[in-house]
């Protein structure tokens, strides 16, 4: 069982979709991350920030599930951050309707001792100054350093990312985030000037349509499960990263053929995600249930021809 | 060996892509199709119509794969079916600049007695009623009826091409088709549908993003090949479905076990086809190519997860 280190927000969000919309519920990157990681053998801590308007009942939420929360640091009369966003009609994409940083705005991320020597570390979406001082603060260098990030800090901290880029092991990032940072439109072009920035491997997340992961010449795919019904998209993407950061801190193998079966994982507990508001289906997810859709995902992609 | 009957278009395509363009080449569904079985032990032949405007190297190339031609009539003093299409930058998305139907305008497909008792019926792109006339020359129903369509038909010839549907076994169609189809944006229930109106498979392609089949609750994806550069997509459906049929008619095996690595088969040669313009690809693939890529094609997609 191996040490993970997950730092993000965690924060409230308000939802749209066709199908209906929320107050605000829990949300944030370390929030998905966490809960799908949860689901491994490890030992996992989030460092973030809340204001004192976030309940306790969310807090003991993460506690329940073993999640390390004694980094989230609470704000005094701080409030916490808010996102609010509406889905598109097909639900691949959304306008931001609101973003308060709030507690975010000057936040300085501090790594507890007990989780220095974390041997992975994964950078969930956020400022990259904060990224790279989480990384600082590791008394070593993690056996792996997992990045996510978006487009926003490509068009407003883009000196700042590259260097974090450059300290990373894994950048999981989207395919037009993929082009937007290498100018390129074919996603294998993308993938191999990404390598070039530093990570060894790059995963690009397709959304409903899968995910890749580079490595040198070798690529594998995983599709995303076909559902009747994808209701909430929100959280998708680190909850599969963080089925991807805790099959591999619980395994400790970051051979290539570990990290296939880490996208697996990680776009099996993406299925889940998608299939009700928010953190809804993630909380009460049980291991029964997610290794009944692991069998399905072998027979979404599973086939015998036999080559000479 | 089983035997294959392809009906389709054998025309020609001008196509213009961002990386360049082309005058009047060889192009057409039931082109594409018999070059993609050809790659197969199948025993083959076209239904279809051209002017005398087509050039006999072109006949002679389709013949030298072991495809039969008899069946396909030339008219005299008729002009060869024409299309031309320029791509978008993305190349998801083109523009028709020309279609001018000429001889397949009055098209009477007419069977050879000696392919009426075909094991597998590929119906490539055309109207709905050359379709439905070639169904009823067969001498007994084939083991394998299978339709390809498009947005044309369900516009102008819907009641027509719903008959068609009804009498077949697999259906391959666009996702945005299988939509407008069935009126679902969900793929998983559109093949539900669609399987209510007669085929007991579907196929959907989903272009760069891969295929899906579907069959009762059972689902299957291949991935397209992540290429460094797509060039030409035209004819890759028309491939897939030719790959498709040509290892069903070969393995006589219609199990969903072989429809998985029929599915496969025809992403692979897919992938070929779209790697220059037109059919410059195919025409000369060889068996090795086409096995160094299926093992490609595994490591893409397998994974080693043991459940228990």
């Amino acid at each position: 069982m191996g040490k993970l280190l997950i730092v993000g927000t965690v924060a409230f969000d308000a939802i749209e979709t066709p199908f209906g919309k929320t107050d605000k519920i829990l949300g944030g990157a370390a929030t998905y991350i966490s809960l799908a990681a949860s689901q491994f053998e490890v030992d996992s801590a989030i460092v973030s920030i809340v204001g004192d308007d976030f309940p306790q009942e969310y807090l003991n939420l993460l506690k329940a599930k073993n999640i390390d929360i004694s980094a989230i640091e609470i704000e005094k009369n701080g409030k916490t951050f808010f996102w609010s966003g509406k889905y598109h009609n097909d639900l691949n994409t959304r306008d931001t309707l609101v973003t308060d940083l709030n507690v975010l705005a000057n936040f300085n991320p501090v790594v507890p001792d007990h989780f220095k020597d974390a041997d992975v570390l994964m950078l969930g979406n956020l400022h990259p100054n904060v990224q790279l001082s989480v990384i600082e603060q590791m008394e070593e260098k993690p056996k792996l350093i997992v990045l996510d990030t978006m487009n926003f800090w490509m068009n407003n901290t883009l000196p700042e990312l590259l260097e974090v880029i450059g300290k990373t092991d894994i950048l999981t990032i989207n395919d037009e985030e993929a082009r937007q940072l290498t100018h390129e439109y074919s996603l294998v072009k993308a993938a191999s000037k990404i390598q070039a920035m530093g990570p060894k491997y790059v995963v690009i997340k397709k959304g409903e349509h899968g995910a890749l992961l580079f490595h040198d010449d070798n690529v594998f795919f995983a599709p995303a499960l076909p559902l009747e019904e994808v209701f909430d998209p929100t959280g998708a993407g680190d909850t599969f990263a963080g089925g991807f950061v805790g099959f591999l801190a619980e395994t400790e193998n970051i051979s290539f053929n570990n990290l296939r079966n880490a996208v697996i994982h990680g776009s099996n507990l993406a299925s889940f995600c998608v299939e009700k508001f928010g953190t809804e289906r993630m909380k009460d997810l049980s291991k029964e249930e997610v290794e009944k859709r692991l069998e399905q995902f072998k027979q979404l992609t599973q086939f015998d021809i036999e080559l000479e």
